[in-house]
């Protein structure tokens, strides 16, 4: 605890998440307020296919106004474990279900002002499912080779910071051979 | 453009960035209000030591209420260049000038809700400067093996998404010899 809360206020609560105002003192003893975004949480999910691709969705962002490049991810329901929402986003997003998962590590996207908290998954022996997209994700899956997915960080034509690392880390975990279902 | 912007308003102006409320209708005809984080955008920097460490920051981050392993990194100005951004924070941060720099690429830290772009960097040939930490800023300027960092990233010390990215693209860059100088 190096800062001290001393008040605080809800600016803001939105779809999914809350901005709050905190007043607050830090240990130098400097008083000021910081913006907060209060999130409940996320999982992403790396899915490899047993022929050597990975399944990314091509989403249509409206922050940036562009199609991106992502891996399947959701916010955690409440009450939601990290892996339940990683079963139920690669079930609902990409159409599939997974037979192995395995952790990839915890995630922070944006310290500076988010609570939020993404964890990676990867998921392995993929089976067909039904796809339950909501009305608001325009969306669609492609199967891409691992290496490609590699080239397209290199390109810069993968930009989504959960994406990069999720790719990346999957590439390097000792215990997953990728691709090899 | 898949999305049409019928009004909007501006929730919150903080100190780095607004928080918007859009309403939107989508390419698909639903209509829904979306919150946007506009934000001026960023530069981090991975700062690669002559002999073959990495300059991490350690930092407490409100938002998570913790000490975390971050890569020096910071807000553009106004009319600020990435690269300008990011000489400039390397010197105020970690206190040392850089004589190479090599762009990694462009990262979206959360593309769901915020128009942030981070602008990555790979910074050699380091020189001592003066450190200007603003007084909000609790920080300490670490020395570390870029293999040490490496394994952080795998045992999960290392959480930032900008820090793994950052030094993943670094390690796997063709033409940076890491620790080369």
């Amino acid at each position: 605890m190096r800062a001290r809360r001393n008040h605080g206020r809800r600016v803001h609560r939105g779809r999914v998440f809350e901005l709050h105002v905190d007043n607050v003192t830090l240990e130098n003893g400097i008083t000021l307020d910081l913006e907060v975004i209060r999130h409940p949480g996320a999982a992403a999910i790396v899915p490899l296919t047993a022929r050597g691709g990975v399944l990314l969705i091509r989403q249509y962002r409206y922050a940036l106004d562009e199609d991106i490049w992502e891996i399947p991810a959701g916010t955690r329901l409440p009450g939601e474990s990290p892996l339940a929402c990683a079963r139920r986003e690669l079930e609902e997003e990409a159409g599939v279900t997974a037979g192995i998962w395995t952790a990839l590590g915890e995630l922070n996207p944006l310290p500076g002002y988010s609570d939020e908290v993404i964890h990676l998954f990867a998921a392995r022996r993929l089976e067909p499912a039904r796809q339950k997209l909501d009305a608001d994700e325009l969306l669609e899956v492609r199967e891409v080779g691992v290496d490609a997915a590699l080239e397209m960080i290199d390109a810069g034509t993968i930009r989504d910071a959960k994406t990069i690392s999720g790719l990346l880390l999957a590439n390097k975990a000792p215990d997953l051979v990728l691709g090899g279902g």
